[in-house]
């Protein structure tokens, strides 16, 4: 099943990989329009699959990322145009250089080809990924959940019309049927067919889909950020960051897991952290300092064992522990984070290049919050999601994340000797 | 035992992750000076690798592979200036901007950490592979072949002796037992202790590293290459670029399996082509139409079968085929080839362009020999390997490939609102 979406993408993607950025451009505002002019079809549908999850007994708050309402279809379209605001990814020379025997080197950005998505509930991710995908060139494969069928497959067909109105073929973007897991298998296994899978969702959903490929996947997510309270940080900035960095969406990746705090400041930031956290409604866990501070505040908190020190909470709980000195907190980080964002809150520059130095993260926040680390906040657009890997793409991805590269060597006749 | 190497590594990395670009060419000079002034030594190891070898039965092309001599010591080393000559990939700023809210970001190169190399009996990887890792501030673990097992131990004592001349730590360049396969499959199973693991190799080799990891790896290899000969090809540019591209060194990737003549110019170049590629004692295949010119010239020629046109020969043979026009040749390579290397031979610039828009591939070559697709060749210094896959790199990969980014957020206590 996937050879054929394949082939059909193919075919369609040779005439998107060149197509100009005014059509590109084009066919995001046709989409963008589209969505909003539909509307009443897409709340008809979405209404349909959240119906149907309710008496499937899915939790609320999955119920809330399902649910599409007027404002969020004005979210998604307001989305897509961002990404139309931006330069087209494609074609730029990246680098570029004449040798001694005459080649002349350029090696320009190319579409990957044919991207599939494997994605939960969230329908806005449908035309996020779609409309990143369309500027960058690339095909769409959209594998999202069962629960969303309804919604998703509107929203593709609002697509697929809106890029034919522009002259775009309409196999650019496909939904994959979500009926049966086995379409994830497929796609996951479906090895120069696709070029890419990228997932995004839970971590038990990006651990599947990395570890069952045979095509290139980039692996998202996984994220115990740490904020630590240098002995030179400024305390009236360092509260606001930690109560941001945990509480504004404690769900997502970038959400920080851990305090970690000088032990030279101890004595005025522990009191004013814990605190506030208690009054955030935060489930504290420390080490023997912390809890007996919190004691003396007559706020609870349990001993952190070595499963909460690396855990991803999710939710309103921290890890909160006294160190010794900059490099204790750094040997902290290196063994329970997972290297995604690591934050330094301290006026000393002395002290924050060392913490970058001992830091191994996607992105290291310098009296800021970890809830940067994100493509919209970083003027990205949209995002595809956050690479928490080494190669190809190391943190939030956008457009230009999407591209690969091609070599165009031009000679007279040269030949190697 | 990967643990225990990664965890020296570990160690010794953040001593290399820092080092000055003055530090680490110190280091790789002082490489290149023992690896000639200790010659001896290299000598009366690798001979002992030989002559194993030779009992054991290996064939003499692998032997030749295997053995030094003083003029190939000679070349390792001035590859090693090579990559000293070259600037440090590392802390280069790759994006910068200032947002809205005051955040200023920097994108950043830093190593990956540590490079584990799968690689066959070429001791010379070892030391290309090293170096390369060095300069762009990577801990190597080198898992060469057991044939090569006194040859390779002999150069990473002698590189490590050489960097801690210098005050870098020995445990930056180790060497992974070759004694059985299972360090093979302990290195390839080692999430995070080894940050990635290129193989190097034969296609068998590759395939086995690339399906069996659960660490990142970057696919090598697998090249069936195309000279395209267009109606508006110049033929006396045509004919040694052919010659170049199928013969310079039949066993390598980049080399030429398959010659598309356009029909046009069949009648004058078919002939040609066919008598030089059988003076270059070439074994050939080909369609019909090539088949019967061949037959005319009193040279032998098969018929070629599906399988032939999608062979990586690694030999001495080619397929010839004539074809109608840019497209049918587009096709053909699209169904046949692996988006190695393809080049076009021809003097048309809509000729050339329409080839370009149709190719998906690492390196496109423009009346050039496809033999050019390699590092040194396009002037990266020795390649750590031509990586025939899109993410992360495309192509010979050299120093800037072996670096991922760090995005350093620098703000003055934002929050997210």
């Amino acid at each position: 099943m996937i050879k054929a979406l394949s082939e059909s993408a193919r075919k369609a993607g040779a005439v998107l990989a060149h197509a100009t950025r005014a059509q590109k451009d084009a066919a995001i505002e046709a989409i963008a329009v589209a969505l909003q002019e539909r509307e009443s079809e897409i709340l008809a549908a979405n209404d349909e699959d959240v119906r149907r999850s309710r008496t499937e007994g899915i939790s609320e708050s999955l119920i809330d990322r399902l649910t599409l309402n007027g404002t969020r279809i004005a979210g998604i379209a307001g989305g897509a145009r961002k990404i139309k605001a931006l330069p087209d990814p494609i074609g730029i020379v990246k680098r570029e250089r004449t040798l001694p025997n005459g080649l002349h080197l350029k090696q320009v950005t190319v579409p990957f080809g044919i991207v599939g998505m494997v994605y939960e509930a969230r329908p806005n991710v449908t035309v996020d990924a779609a409309v990143i995908l369309l500027k960058s060139g690339n095909c769409a494969l959209l594998r999202g959940s069962s629960s969303a069928a309804k919604s998703n497959e509107i929203l593709v067909n609002i697509m697929r019309d809106a890029v034919v109105s522009v002259g775009i073929p309409a196999d650019v973007i496909q939904l994959v049927p979500s009926s049966d897991r086995s379409t994830v298998t497929e796609l996951l296994h479906a090895r120069g067919l696709v070029d890419l899978v990228i997932p995004r969702g839970s971590a038990a959903l990006i651990r599947t889909v990395v570890d069952e490929a045979k095509v290139p996947t980039i692996e998202t997510g996984a994220g115990v950020c740490h904020v630590y309270v240098d002995k030179d940080g400024d305390l009236a900035k360092a509260l606001p960051i930690l109560i941001n960095s945990k509480c504004q969406r404690p769900s997502v990746c970038n959400a920080a897991e851990t305090l970690l705090i000088h032990s030279e400041i101890a004595g005025s930031f522990l009191p004013m952290a814990l605190k506030a956290l208690n009054d955030a409604k935060v489930i504290i866990h420390g080490d023997q300092q912390s809890v007996a501070a919190a004691k003396d505040l007559g706020i609870n908190a349990s001993l952190a064992t070595e499963e909460n020190w690396s855990t991803e909470y999710g939710v309103l709980e921290i890890n909160v522990r006294v160190v010794d000195d900059i490099d204790q907190a750094a040997a902290h980080i290196r063994t329970y984070g997972t290297n995604h964002t690591e934050a330094i809150i301290s006026e000393n520059p002395k002290s924050i290049e060392s913490f970058i130095n001992q830091m191994d993260a996607a992105a290291i926040m310098i009296n800021a919050s970890t809830r940067f680390t994100d493509g919209e906040e970083m003027g990205f657009g949209a995002e595809i999601g956050i690479s928490n890997q080494k190669t190809h793409a190391r943190g939030p991805m956008g457009l230009e994340e999407m591209t690969t590269t091609t070599w165009i060597v031009t000679g007279t006749g040269q030949i190697r000797g």
